[in-house]
């Protein structure tokens, strides 16, 4: 009920998670006024599931916040408890950072970072309802019967709204990690002719570090050298904490089989839809019966507590029956839980009803981010925070829309998927989404957004100065060496002999021959005297760019390739249906997404290579009409 | 619902909050294994209201708990962004220490003392049912369908119990801070027998401290000279945050009274009754209409956090009175609500329920603590906690209750206070409630306790050492200054009038020499030659002891005197109709609070010193035949 005027904002940003707190910092940087509506100030960018940031592509996501101008790499930089590039093994596509958390640590110092930002107000308020004029964000009402008028929402909500638990036959409405839940908003969504959905998220249990015997898992230790998150942080010092490695066997699963009639998954009283790529142990279990074992991570919450989060073991079975299955697991047979697993269903939203801005295509002003908008996970959910925050501030401002490309980061792929097909899950980013990978990487993402950000407003000074010279360095010194000329005279290729490599028969530039697959840029120091000491960050860059030179080649060209088609714009307004040669589905999908442009559009499920080509011939046609006109 | 068993434990401690946390360690250190039930693990600790320990009476309660080997304050040692010793102007025994706290570490360190007590097994989940048997209580079971055997059960459920939050119009079922309230043990409680009752607390707003204006308020500093409060510590050293004093005026008090008819306090929908001492400033302003001005603190909630406590001003007013209202104080002009203030109404017990061990007179083996019980305060909290822990104990190790007097200690006040007379509103200590306050000093508690604390089994070997070490030598400089003589020497004399002293006109021990008002241990240093150098906190002692010893020594008479008549037992199936010549009232006051001793039923309201005279005879009669037996 509304009682009061409590005041005028240009950005309300409802929830304060991971979503929130980058959608509510890059509004307010950008100069909007801006309202942050939390149900807990002591829950800000909580982690109430895996204690950790980054991981495989959730890794990629982290820098390329960082490298526009985000917070959540540079939080996890202050608060990391172990820190690791992951697939070393593997190519420089798919290297990917994670970081433990202290999650109490984490909360703390973002709460920091958005109360020391002027332009945020942060108030433990509910809202309740979001007011709007046709088809227009005017405000939105609180709990408490406050009015705040207001230029645009960002909803990021993740699992409050309706949110209900379950743990096997028991069930009630509750918010994450024993938090209330939100149950008036959703009514008022509604209301604006948005569909809401029910999806499903779980956690494991956490148990008590002291009752866990070790001896029997596989020690996980952090990397000797740590890899900041943030491209502004240039080394960083810690302590480091151990996580281990177990595994479930026969025993686990059989407890899981015997009791699968009790789990809330298979006898229907679930009706939200889980992640697939984050699925419970006893989806695992049910869906791969021939495994015969599951990896189970075993991971601090903090560098000071005795709870240890029981990765891979999400449930929402019976606690008896969590309890004795989580007893199976070697190291874990006499573990007492401090928090049992449980799973979580929440309303969520269609993405296909948002633009390529988050904003909703059906209210001016409204922008979705996070869990909200059908994703899994608190790198996808910071990601699309940072790019509702900036594209309602744009808004405001009137500039157009700030829109990564599936080509320039993974945040591009991530939003694209969602908007333009939709996900019947919730969805998390992989590697494998990106078309592009070789040229998205984790290592090069300052030199893939850095200059972005800063037209964008969020790069300041100190940040961008950091950028330049790196960026400066690493081109003087690939310039440099690939100037630099080897002869094949004979202590050169005595050396090489050393290291298994071919002798020269001619001259080559150092640049060339780091291209080995046995050498780099290390380890061709002898051969170059008046090498300079350079940060380790651009030698690695410098050996990626040498190596994977003709691959990466080969990806620009299709980018620049695509990009022609991708870019030619679609009139928003325009009615398939007069599009003469296009099949009924295309029209139908069509006319339901909008796509922006002929990328989106030939990403639509439904929307074939032939389709485009009509459209394409359509477009064509039509731009020659207005020229003559 | 009952699904399985989870267990066997010695004690159940329902809540963690400052009473649970203290009854889990006492508990646990004295040999039982604990589970402690907490709807959070997040808010161990929590302090929902101010951001402080100690103050005027509770300052005492936190030294008493410290002696007895209790924790918090060690924990606000660990803590405090602020200290100061209270009331140092007025007598030794209103001195009371309290001290501000940055209320994330406050929370932090101590869940990590509970982690790490071996016999304490923490989890969160939340208790509905208290299993009794023939008068006994059985087990617990939890809303996820645990049944816990145990022993004895510690109810400290604060403000939980079908907790309601009232903000003007608004109201609905809430725990403390945003949290979930406790829905379902109510009804197992008054399944029990035992009867409860809505009483009701508040808290006020919490603004944003770059909106205050502080150059129009009085800066409050913490003491130079830090007193810890656990007289483990001797050193503590701390950069010290300011609080802030202002004042409400004339324009709040009309923009309060124009708009009472919306206090949820005076239009009736509050029905729990509020702390007397601790009131809502509507409150204030209605009860006292003459007084123009209140005072108001400004404290820190912790070192890092914008959020400010504004002290004084609790409300249940609607949000826009509020607001309204806080803008009218200096500096608030243009202050920032972060949290709003709200009421909130909570089911407690009527203490005259239990025993003065704190167990329920109706049923064996369970326990009441803190603000369930009836009182108020953190401190009030966490001394019931303690006593309840070690009584929890000795009940199931055949051990004697372990009762402190009222001349031993303010908890042997609060104890007996609630036991004996009950209490109409949350009940709050204050030094005016002790009768025997010189007796009763912050600054001797650990002499008054800390051999108790040690024959109970909670005063480990090191604090054992230190107050053992602390006493020796301040009987040792005690017995030294006593037989020092200082002579009427020409030197002495000049000396002393230096000091504005007269002169002596023959010898007199230092220690008579210092009980001069314009002396003390300190300035007398010349005239002493061989002193060594003592701790601060000894030689304060010395002055306090030697300048009242005249006042200590009458009240210490008094208390011998009561003792005597204050230990004679009552039988406690005694039926007081059989008394002949007692009043009706007394009969039925007597049968129904069944006193231990006479000193309890002499402190029972109805309950005349006549009746006690009658009663004194009829014990005696009754000593006579049971011998002639």
């Amino acid at each position: 009920m509304k009682t009061y005027f409590g005041g005028k904002f240009d950005v309300v940003v409802i929830g304060a998670g991971h979503a929130g707190c980058e959608a509510a910092l890059a509004s307010a940087r950008l100069g909007m006024k801006t309202l942050v509506a939390t149900m807990s100030l002591e829950s800000i960018a909580m982690m109430p599931c895996n204690p950790n940031v980054g991981g495989t592509a959730k890794g990629h996501l982290v820098r390329e916040i960082d490298a526009l101008g985000g917070e959540m790499g540079k939080n996890i930089d202050k608060t990391f408890i172990q820190s690791r590039m992951l697939n070393t093994s593997k190519g420089p596509a798919v290297h990917s950072l994670r970081a433990q958390a202290d999650k109490h640590s984490y909360t703390r110092e973002m709460k920091k970072v958005l109360e020391s930002e002027d332009n945020i107000y942060l108030k433990q308020v509910e809202v309740i309802s979001i007011e709007v004029e046709e088809g227009e964000v005017k405000g939105i009402i609180t709990k408490n019967g406050a009015y705040y008028e207001t230029k645009a929402v960002i909803l990021a909500t993740g699992t409050y709204l309706k949110g209900r638990i379950i743990i096997g036959e028991t069930s009630y409405y509750g918010g994450p990690n024993g938090l209330v839940p939100a149950m008036d908003l959703s009514q008022s969504i509604l209301n604006l002719g948005i569909k809401l959905r029910r999806f499903k998220t779980g956690t494991p249990a956490r148990v008590k570090r002291s009752s866990v015997d070790f001896s029997k898992m596989i020690e996980q230790c952090g990397d000797e050298r740590i890899i900041p998150f943030s491209f502004t942080n240039s080394n960083l010092e810690k302590e480091q904490i151990s996580c281990y490695l177990t595994y479930t066997n026969e025993k686990t699963h059989n407890i899981i089989k015997e009791n699968i009639d009790r789990s809330p998954m298979y006898n229907g009283s679930i009706e939200g839809i889980g992640p697939r790529y984050c699925p419970s142990i006893e989806d695992k279990i049910m869906r791969f019966p021939d495994k015969l074992q599951h990896q189970i991570f075993v991971e601090p919450e903090g560098e000071d507590t005795e709870e240890l989060y029981i990765g891979g073991m999400s449930s929402s079975m019976p606690e008896d029956v969590q309890i004795a299955m989580y007893r199976t697991i070697p190291g874990l047979e006499n573990c007492e839980f401090m928090r049992s697993a449980y799973a979580i269903e929440y309303d969520s939203v269609d993405p296909t009803e948002l633009k390529l801005s988050l904003e909703f295509k059906k209210v001016n002003g409204l922008f979705g981010a996070g869990q909200f908008n059908g994703t899994s996970g608190y790198e996808e959910a910071a990601s699309q925070g940072l790019i509702a925050g900036i594209n309602a501030s744009r808004k405001i401002k009137n500039q157009e829309p700030f829109i990564l490309r599936r080509s320039d980061a993974y945040i591009g792929v991530l939003i694209d998927d969602l908007v333009t097909k939709g996900t019947n899950e919730p969805y998390r980013m992989m590697t494998s989404r990106a078309e592009y990978r070789l040229l998205l990487r984790q290592d090069n993402a300052d030199l893939r957004l850095t200059e972005l950000g800063r037209e964008i407003g969020l790069v300041d000074d100190h940040r961008y100065n950091i950028f330049v010279e790196r960026k400066a360095k690493l081109e003087a010194e690939l310039e440099r060496i690939k100037n630099l000329q080897i002869t094949n005279k004979k202590e050169v290729n005595e050396f090489l002999e050393q290291l298994d490599s071919v002798a020269l028969k001619k001259p080559i530039s150092l640049y060339e021959l780091i291209k080995r697959p046995e050498l780099n840029y290390r380890v061709v120091e002898p051969l170059d005297a008046e090498r300079e000491v350079l940060p380790i960050d651009i030698i690695d860059q410098i050996d990626i760019i040498a190596k994977y030179e003709g691959y990466i080649q080969k990806q620009l060209e299709q980018v620049e390739q695509f990009k022609k088609i991708e870019n030619r714009l679609i009139d928003k307004d325009l009615d398939y249906s007069d599009v003469y040669g296009l099949r009924t589905e295309a029209i139908q999908k069509l006319n339901k997404f909008k796509p922006m442009n002929i990328g989106q559009a030939s990403r639509i499920s439904g929307v074939s290579p032939a389709d485009i080509s009509v459209l394409m011939i359509y477009l064509e046609q039509k731009k020659k009409q207005n020229k003559q006109k």
